[in-house]
């Protein structure tokens, strides 16, 4: 039975001014991404021809602790925030713990995840800085569709690279994308060269976003007007992000709370870094001991399995070298349903602060990650997306621990998204139909030499 | 592209405590429900074994205009409610009309649908009486999936009896249901005499409401401590869907207007006279001239070609007759994507305001619906329900008389759910694959004299 929820609601005025880059107060700053070719540190200009220059700036920026958030951008941020921070009182009660769970609801968002925090602002620089055409490539689907809304609300014109298996198993995203206008092509394509010799070599390919990167960046190269987009992995995408946790922190407040732990999934970083690196700043000034927990999925474990150095961005290699906990490029992690969570590293800045021990990581097989979404979507009402799931599976867990230990920990956890649009994958587990994918020793070692 | 949004957000507290009970203040009374056999009019206690006694009262009240929401129901409405206002500035500017267009968003619930307004009071009502299990029928799954969600809420058993072709076509909506912890049986079934009877008799009978209306109701009658909820077309339905209206009026009143027109889709009435109920009453009242407009689909027109008669609500005649605007209760609307809006009759309160010429009903092809679907997606971000476009598509028919006309107009209509799980409609849509389905003068009276 779904308990007395407490829901804290930010006025709009506070939505917050600036997002915060946590690079700038960092002790041991990332390091530089590496040109493959002339192994030279990059500099913001030789991202130009990619990137919009802003958003290129905000990728090198290690010295502003607050950027600002445009005008335009704040305002296309009403149409669905502040976001709602829920106290889990059902949640609680079903689990029997003295823990306080606390979630951001970033599921509210009218494509229904945290990506269109960034997919806004990556618009619209691109659109005043005279850009009319802009190119990237999705996996499952959250940041294509994301990114077609923003597109949209900034007057861009946005082709969309979808890994062909996905763009054939999951209709529905696709038909989001093409309702707000944008053009879905199923990758590997006919429309690039990196397209056509993958098709030509292999005609059956099923695509990989490895692939999909390629020809996005391959569009965009040689289209007049045109730059490319990224939704997660990269700093700009991470600082756009906070907007997350700088909400959370003046909900907390009003709950009168402040979290012993703040949990996000992990994929290449986006949500995580949104909801933990406006509370993890209080931790780096000294004043807090908040734990930081990335969930990933354990068929894909670069955190908790990986190794730390320098690696591509992508599967074929046209990335920057980035420094990064990674399985290799190319690991090719199982079909799990949190396709999002489905990439082989993670971006610079995490990357540093695990190594550093201010954040952990841990990686939960598939099925406790269901279990746990099943019991959310029964105890809190709303039905979390497969990656979201993760994120509540290491609740849980905390939750149980304090239970064990009496303790009234507070517990903080980003719900990144819904899963309306993934019924497939519940319909499967409830069928159990579904299994776990944990990754051998061997295949780790295997991708790790391949790549 | 997407123009500035202005949303206006009531605090919690503003959730209305009372709902509102037109009923009471309508000069020509709905005509009583008469039971078929003895052609009595119905009093509350002969609806006791099938409904929660609070809820046969409440359907059967023409005395208080005002009834308390239990404390319990308003803690879950704060689940999602209070539900946003927004001014629909994108699409005022795409028409380049005048009017200033409001709408309601009830695509916020955690079901995507205004439903989940009358699901928690009906599971309330039950749980209190002392009943544990409820029965109900879906079709296109809107319904069932409110009332799983509310059943979880209130700690009930569920048994949702739905539409064999939607069960086959809609696997999205039954996993919701799933999920929530509900039963969902595939009607026809074999676990009723009245399923029983139509396999034997037709074995490959894809199933309609009426036959789900009467499982359910067998179930709800052979079953211990089980009753029976219905989601449209009752008083209680409306009565309960009164907080659409009485939320936005604050909120017209936070934006310093007050609405000329009010539009909402009509189905059953459940969302149309939530949102019209409470501005009617000024009407009533003497003090405002606002219009009523109920936005029907073309294929399915009880409201603007049915005739005004006492006839069944469900297709096999178990229940009581009611005063309505039918196409008469055999009446096989074709299978439209707005599968909320496929129902012979209304409802007898909108039926006695419509003879009385005190609202209006308008007809809308599906086509004019898709397209009026797009375009409030692309300048507001969100998709809309299939049945809600419906009360776009007026709003912009309203908008560009308004235009024409050179007036200021203030439009203010109901989203009354989002599209995310209808996605298959868009997709057809876009492939041009859909058509327009109206109902020949042939048909009508075919339905009408069969009935």
């Amino acid at each position: 039975m779904m308990e007395k929820r407490k829901k804290f609601i930010l006025p709009e005025a506070e939505i917050p001014t600036q997002w915060y880059n946590v690079t700038a107060e960092m002790k041991n700053k990332p390091q530089p991404m590496i040109n493959p070719q002339t192994k030279e540190p990059l500099k913001a200009e030789d991202l130009y021809p990619l990137f919009a220059e802003e958003l290129s700036r905000q990728e090198m920026n290690q010295t502003d602790a607050w950027i600002d958030i445009p005008e335009e951008v704040r305002e296309k941020y009403k149409i669905y925030r502040p976001s709602p921070l829920v106290r889990a009182t059902g949640l609680e009660k079903a689990l029997g713990t003295p823990a306080h769970i606390y979630f951001k609801n970033e599921s509210v968002s009218p494509v229904g995840s945290h990506k269109l925090n960034s997919a806004l602002p990556q618009a619209y620089y691109n659109k005043i800085e005279g850009i009319t055409n802009i190119t990237t490539e999705t996996g499952a689907g959250q940041w294509g569709t994301a990114l077609a809304f923003a597109a949209k609300a900034f007057d861009l014109e946005l082709a969309v690279y979808m890994v062909k298996i996905s763009y054939e198993q999951k209709p529905y995203r696709r038909s989001l994308m093409q309702t707000w206008g944008a053009q879905v092509i199923p990758s590997p394509s006919m429309s690039t060269k990196a397209g056509r010799k993958i098709i030509t070599e292999h005609p059956n390919y099923q695509g990989s976003l490895g692939t999909a990167i390629s020809e996005a960046i391959e569009l965009a190269m040689q289209t007049p007007n045109c730059k490319y987009t990224l939704g997660s992995v990269l700093n700009h995408v991470s600082l756009h992000q906070t907007i997350i946790g700088l909400e959370a922190e003046k909900q907390m407040a009003m709950a009168d709370e402040y979290p012993d732990v703040v949990i996000g999934c992990f994929g290449g970083g986006s949500n995580f870094s949104g909801i933990s690196f406006p509370f993890l700043r209080h931790n780096i000034a000294g004043k807090t001991n908040t734990r930081f927990i990335a969930a990933e999925p354990a068929s894909c474990p670069k955190l908790t399995r990986g190794e730390f150095r320098y690696d591509f961005g992508d599967e074929t290699g046209y990335t920057p070298l980035i420094p990064m906990y990674t399985l290799g490029h190319k690991f090719a992690p199982a079909n799990i349903h949190a396709g999002g969570l489905r990439y082989h590293g993670a971006g610079s800045i995490v990357s540093q602060l695990l190594k550093d021990k201010l954040i952990e990581a841990v990686s939960i097989k598939q099925l406790e990650t269901f279990e746990a979404g099943i019991l959310f979507a029964r105890t809190e009402g709303i039905i979390p997306a497969p990656e979201s799931t993760h994120a509540i599976a290491v609740a849980v867990r905390e939750a149980l621990q304090a239970k064990e230990e009496g303790k009234e920990k507070v517990i903080l956890f980003n719900l990144s998204g819904h899963g309306l649009v993934d019924m497939a994958a519940y319909d499967q587990y409830l069928a159990g139909d579904l299994s776990n994918h944990e990754v051998s020793d061997e295949d780790i070692r295997k991708f790790s030499a391949e790549s």
